[in-house]
């Protein structure tokens, strides 16, 4: 048995891209032989230290991604639906405050990452999906709930996303994220013999496999029907 | 048997990643059930139209774009290679000339897209494989003989490019496009019960198997080896 080839999934709620990346990713955790590694990050920052502009600035660039996203969360089979706003959801309100309540989640969980995929899936669900908000504490602890996370564990977290240790902790993952060469989200960064190799978007994966030698069989690995 | 699907594919040899979507869908012109209609378009016009600035002004999506142009083209089996200088090739000397060109082929050609596919691949083999020039009257020339065409051909083409006839159908081109909602290339529109149903890009053919009801195999169907 060859070891498991060790992959980090840099991502931020605010991201459609990145929760279609995520749900692909988690999937084939146990169909390829990958070990994954969550790195929540936040994507105000990667804009900003890559000087990028959000792609739907450009009016028949927005037309698209809202169409695209449409046919991919069907493709996908992940329930993606744009917010009312969502210039205002993703850059007026955006994810600072939800990245660093995830980023306290993962530093206070222990053996794996299951409450750190479990938290961040409720909260693409509620920006993503319900048009609600991720920005008060009231919503964090809420998707938190749904997560299974137990009251006094979500007054913990809370508390904790408010340190300096987990800001500058998240500030520290968006750098490294930087340092791979992000621009955007989500980006995955498989490591092959010790080389990083880099992919963004949704949209690499039949290559990924191709890279690292798995098989692509499509974002819904076991369910042939959906691939037609 | 079902009447073919008619998709149209709008491109610029200027776009590394148009000749990678030119390529597969050439590919698959016989392995689905499809029309395949090139369309010379240009993506200097496109980009003015729409607003768009080229992806490769952020440093990191430049560096990301040339390793993945890397990947993507042993991937897809198309001998890309970035010029030496992308920006002056892309944007400074551009492709006016080139799409007149390859649209005073298409003009003249008859019975099928045979000329203006064999033209516009040896354009991009100029560009992005061998690193020439395809702004003169003498480069256009020989990737026209390259391609095939006899010396009076040739001669009659790049009279015939400079055409207002062949300015306005670049132009009509280019419109359809902006009207179809592009920002970039490629663009392929398959069109569904008279239903237009675009994609942007080089990495949407699995899904866009999946809406026309087709297969994907791959960006090199027939040849299994290459998928690993």
């Amino acid at each position: 048995m060859t070891s498991k080839k060790v992959i980090e999934l840099f991502y931020d709620v605010v991201s459609p891209y990145s929760w279609l990346g995520f749900e692909v990713m988690c999937r084939y955790r146990s169909v390829w032989n990958i070990e994954l590694k969550l790195r929540p990050t936040f994507l105000g920052g990667i804009m900003h230290g890559a000087g990028n502009k959000p792609p739907g600035l450009v009016p028949n660039k927005f037309l698209y991604m809202t169409k695209d996203l449409k046919r991919l969360s069907e493709y996908f089979d992940v329930p993606l639906q744009s917010p009312t706003d969502p210039f205002e959801a993703m850059f007026q309100k955006g994810s600072l405050n939800a990245m660093r309540f995830v980023t306290a989640v993962q530093e206070r969980q222990t053996g794996g990452d299951e409450q750190v995929e479990r938290v961040s899936r409720e909260l693409w669900r509620r920006i993503w999906s319900e048009d609600k908000d991720i920005t008060e504490p009231a919503s964090l602890s809420e998707a938190a709930m749904k997560a299974g996370l137990s009251d006094s564990e979500i007054k913990e977290v809370l508390k904790l996303s408010t340190s300096k240790e987990i800001k500058d902790k998240l500030k520290s993952a968006t750098q490294k994220a930087l340092d791979y060469g992000a621009f955007g989200f989500p980006l995955v960064v498989c490591h092959l013999d010790g080389k990083p190799e880099v992919f963004f978007g949704s949209d690499r994966f039949e290559l990924m496999a191709h890279c690292i030698g798995e098989k692509w069989l499509g974002p819904q690995p076991g369910k042939p029907a959906a691939r037609l």
